[in-house]
């Protein structure tokens, strides 16, 4: 590697923009962005933080000097600075918002009272919300006047007197509207309200569903207190199904930017599970130990029978974790789908056991292990969608995040199921 | 179940939200769906085509007689009404088109000929660019009395005088702004040309990176087409992480919405795959038949040593395959990578090999096997890891989804490499 100039670097990366000055950062290593952050964040837009990754954000802020820290949020949206500070520890939380302006300290403290991951955690409180008897005309004085209020909003929400949403313009209609045109003729009624307490899959999910631009956030009484903006919404859905990929991937998280010994000790767990579920397989096999011995050939055919098994059941999973997260799946719906699943894996297995059981025939040219293994991947298949359907949907009831838990316990009884249902058909059909 | 009230039904459905009626018709079967499009369309939103998922569109827009179906083309935005004829056979296509209206028409032709997939096919051509010589006052004057342009849109964009973006405007902006003030002085320069051949996948991660709202499409000469914008967005890239879940997961199609049979054939394929990969693996393990009689305990160990390359191998997988499409892993750091995940590899195979030999140990009271079991997991997670990054690095270089294909790939290698390893090295050190 060659040798690190500073001096080139803060060159190189002045006028890029702050989310590809983060990239930039993260890809140094810790040597270098230290003699970088200690010295220069004044090169960097302020911005530059707020698009760290979740993943290396705090290694890197505990490099910048926590007074330059300070300057840096000062500049950030409400909703990045009360991001970044949920990391914080209590002690530099503390001394943080002290040092910061009143209205942006009270606004995150404000933020930081609701639950992590909640509407009102990630909500902006800079919105314009008005009321339907102004005209055109009354609501751009003002807008050109007044120095409160965002300086870039999308939609104005209406509010009626007890600052419950009503309703919502879009901005471009105002600007094409005659400035003696009444805000109540103009006003778009379908206005979705979002719960303070709302999870931001919840959210994630109805701005989906309905195309929305930003949507108020609101008390339990329904009245306005700030809004969530379609652009948040992108991070927070591909985080979400990030999230998901990982956990069905058998990863709590993507260590992609931590070292080799962070990451081992972070995947060792899941790892460690998976010994106990393989160990449970391997019990079973001992059980017929003595029969193994008998027809050798059973050992050599048994890995496909639970193979199958556990590929039907994963792909199974993977459509009802992802069926329980956007909606799809409820009471009206979960037994017709119990049906089909059984149905599926009767008529792939039907077919998969016939393919296997000829190539067993020529294999070991003998018709009774060729029938045992037909039958065990029949029954294995019908059972591994029954149980890739009813896993995900159990773990979902038990309030654990299906996602996380559905594989490890899909493959445990995959595992079990496929050598014991072929060891004890071998066992019965051959007279063992 | 209850029979169907389709007079109830059209009246529960039509005050609902487009997305809602959607959801609700994908929901009944299809004698109902038939029932309710043959007659009842002008209860639906026009719209509500547009939110019919993909999976299931074909098949209830072919429920709704031809005409009715062009009158609800002809109230949908221009990207919605592209993405539904892209669809349609050319018979269906030539036909609906020669029913539109020049304009509607002359639009959709024009996306059409840009690739699927493409910001030229997904663009809408609705949008605000004028010079920045105008002032505020002239730009609302412009927008109040012409009837040009679209209702709604965030950002007006600047362009010079061959229509070549330069910067844009949030609408917001202009209303805070005074009439007298010059659009130049107020307009911001960082704007984010998309070309109109870029892929949905790149136009996703430019969004997310910069954060953006809008931005315009431009033709090879950099003129403007059309803009895209952010809510479109969410569901491009919603999609993008679906499918390789899905991908990941084993499944070609969601096929949540199909029926058993379609379902099954369209499992089939991955699972007779599979078939060909845990056959592969056995032939290696009917290699040493003659061993594993002679020490059965080498039978009942084996599923574990696959097992735990599979899950290690997994791991790695699912964070590579996500990496090369956040386009975190190029030429400049996959060596070092490579070198992370083999040491991940070692550190947990050395885990994991120690519970093992121990647990192996007191199970088969065998200090050889337990020393051979432990060098195959050993041997099998070093291995697993850098076939987790190399397969889906080298994959992606033969410009095949590395989502789709990894997976069997890796199983192929981790099977194959598990057992052969173990039995190998149990061969030897018990001299079998």
């Amino acid at each position: 590697m060659v040798n690190f100039n500073k001096k080139e670097y803060i060159k190189s990366i002045k006028s890029l923009h702050p989310a590809d000055q983060a990239d930039s950062i993260e890809n140094l290593n810790v040597k270098d962005q230290t003699s970088v952050l200690k010295t220069s964040t004044k090169d960097f837009h302020p911005d530059f933080i707020a698009y760290l990754r979740e993943e290396t954000r705090e290694e890197i802020l505990n490099l910048i000097p926590k007074k330059q820290l300070i300057n840096l949020i000062k500049y950030l949206d409400l909703d990045d600075a009360v991001e970044i500070l949920s990391e914080f520890e209590t002690k530099d939380l503390v001394n943080t918002l002290s040092n910061l302006g009143q209205l942006q300290r009270s606004r995150i403290e404000e933020n930081l009272k609701y639950p992590e991951d909640s509407a009102g955690r990630i909500m902006n409180r800079d919105f314009l919300a008005v009321k339907s008897t102004l005209t055109v005309g009354n609501l751009i004085d003002q807008l050109r006047t007044s120095r409160r209020g965002p300086k870039d909003f999308y939609n104005v929400f209406i509010v009626d007197e007890n600052n419950i949403p009503i309703g919502y313009i879009p901005s471009g209609r105002i600007l094409r509207s005659k400035r003696s045109k009444k805000l109540k003729d103009m006003t778009l009624k379908n206005v979705h309200l979002i719960k303070s307490n709302e999870s931001v899959e919840d959210i994630a999910y109805t701005f989906r569903q309905y195309g929305l631009v930003s949507a108020p956030v609101v008390s339990a009484e329904n009245k306005i207190l700030g809004i969530i903006t379609v652009d948040d919404v992108v991070e927070i859905d591909h985080e979400e199904l990030e999230d998901d990929i990982q956990k069905l991937g058998g990863l709590f998280v993507n260590d992609f930017y931590k070292g080799a010994l962070t990451s081992a000790s972070s995947r060792f767990i899941w790892l460690g599970l998976n010994l106990l579920t393989a160990i449970l397989a391997s019990l079973v096999i001992d059980i017929y130990s003595d029969q193994l011995q008998q027809m050798i050939a059973i050992a050599v055919l048994m890995p496909i029978v639970a193979s199958m098994g556990g590929n039907a059941g994963t792909q199974a999973m993977t459509i009802y974790v992802r069926a329980i997260a956007t909606k799809d799946i409820d009471n009206s719906n979960y037994f017709k789908l119990i049906i089909k699943e059984f149905l599926i894996g009767s008529i792939n297995g039907l077919a998969l056991s016939m393919i296997m059981g000829l190539i067993a025939y020529y294999w070991f040219d003998s018709l009774v292990l060729a029938i045992a293994i037909s039958f065990a991947i029949l029954i294995n298949l019908g059972f591994a969608c029954l149980v890739g359907i009813i896993i995900p949907l159990s773990i979902n009831k038990l309030k654990i995040d299906p996602a996380l838990a559905s594989g490890i316990v899909l493959t445990t009884f995959t595992d079990v199921f496929g050598f014991l249902s072929f060891l004890s058909i071998a066992t019965y059909i051959l007279n063992l």
